[in-house]
């Protein structure tokens, strides 16, 4: 294996570890052809993942949800974790572990039932949901017009590959100039953006939605942050009206962690620059990563 | 090429054709991972491809309004289709076109305008979207009870493999014994189900939904020969109660055709076993293959 040239990221595919570059699947994996698959990604910073049995919970449950079984305990899949990470050799990655629907055992067959599931994963250099430099003057976000799409056609607690509402929001956010984009459900409640939470501050008080949305991760941190500093939330719904009319918004994400924002549509928000409550929380944030009970380093020297 | 083994199928991947068995693509690519993709499916039956200028016509349309551009003509796309299925030597076949997101061209970005879209095609054998054996005594179908995502969520005349909500409704359907699902809209009417569109006949009228439904080709077909037939048809709002009140119901794919169907949930339908419009508009389907307008024979010569 050490022949191999895992310097821009290893994956798992099919049994095997490979370079990411011969990561693929079968262009017949109802993975791809019905969108059958769910996932989670989870961040190594500085040689530890952060929070990684969060991560595995929730993929356990999202493969639960979709009756999905790779045929791997959730022990074997944090090894096979640990093992991606350090044959790429990086101390910084975006790691994914993918459950994928496959293809029927019986060739023409329609039921999923007949599928044989399978698990892929992958560490690769670490991506940020929105760029640096974005995240270092504040992201202008752009309120998209394409609803999300209803929980009740599709449970977004399962975090899937089913991304068309938010890509459509992204190209009309591109297109006016915009980092990213917020959808709101149909009845202008915000729900998410591609790849992160939102939350927004008003007079000193956090609110984030809850529906329409993933629990991310990073969300769970910031609001377990929000109780140790004596921070006020709310988990409830929260108007579109409401998040314009926000002192500060910020963003969570594995990719960049807790992300300031400057710009709902054309309004700046006042309290953009200082976004005191930001600071705490993303100071907080980052001082959490080396908290014993979230921080698991990787086991480069196995495979040194 | 001939010296590869291309009787399972035959793809074109990467810009190469290649048996169907290594025909994969990136566990980074968009297409997979944003499900960001449009597709089409043609079939092949004996050695002719049925109205493939329509397909291609919907292809194009696909892309264009997900702002894919792979880089072909469709003159371009149309030769290669030939090709694959040429090389295949399958007289039947089910024959896909794929456009995906691909990757973006700088590592990292989250545009998809900086994506390299690429083409996918291939030629497998023959898939029914109902087995053959269910089509002969008529198939049996359940109504969901999750919603179809809405239209304005994401737009169902856009070919697409975000079948979330219909692999729900297919588990749902399968663990009570019906062949397949229908699903509605969240105001319960009539969408369609995973893979074809749906027909209501009642009093010797042909109703179909007008939304939350792909405009499939033998859909069009199909009312094309209600015209030629003299048999009266409505394109429009079709509700849930009305369809369990049908007199006979069929439902219509590229992957099989024009289908009866047997139940609708615990109601076996009262002219299933004579289905008389069923039956005119099935024959009419069979005989319109060699329509010369409608029948492109593969040249299979070129690749022998």
């Amino acid at each position: 294996m050490t022949t191999q040239d895992f310097s821009r990221g290893a994956a798992y595919v099919d049994g095997a570890f490979v370079p990411i570059g011969d990561a693929r699947i079968s262009v017949l994996d109802w993975g791809f052809t019905h969108s059958d698959a769910v996932y989670d990604v989870v961040h190594v910073v500085d040689g530890a993942f952060f929070r990684l049995q969060a991560h595995l919970d929730r993929f356990r449950r999202s493969m639960a949800m979709r009756r999905m079984d790779v045929g791997m305990t959730m022990d074997e899949v944090r090894c096979n974790l640990h093992e991606v990470v350090a044959l790429s050799g990086m101390r910084d990655a975006y790691v994914a572990m993918v459950a994928l629907r496959g293809r029927p055992r019986i060739y023409g067959s329609r039921q999923p039932a007949d599928c044989q599931n399978h698990l892929v994963t992958y560490a690769v250099p670490w991506v940020d949901v929105v760029p640096r430099e974005v995240q270092a003057r504040g992201a202008r976000l752009k309120i998209a017009d394409v609803p999300r799409v209803p929980d009740a056609c599709f449970d977004p607690t399962v975090k899937n590959y089913q991304w068309g509402d938010l890509t459509t929001g992204l190209f009309q956010a591109h297109d006016e100039g915009y980092d990213s984009v917020i959808l709101c459900d149909a009845d202008n409640y915000v729900t998410e953006g591609p790849g992160f939470n939102i939350f927004s501050v008003w007079n000193g008080h956090v609110w984030t939605p809850d529906h329409g949305c993933l629990p991310g991760i990073t969300r769970a941190t910031v609001l377990e942050l929000c109780t140790q500093l004596g921070i006020p939330f709310t988990v409830g719904r929260l108007r579109r009206a409401e998040l314009e009319g926000s002192d500060e918004v910020f963003i969570t994400s594995s990719g960049g962690g807790v992300i300031r924002v400057r710009q709902i549509n054309g309004t700046i928000l006042p309290h953009a620059e200082e976004s005191p409550v930001f600071k705490r929380l993303r100071q907080a944030y980052w001082e959490a990563h080396r908290d014993p009970r979230f921080h698991e380093p990787i086991g480069y020297h196995a495979y040194a």
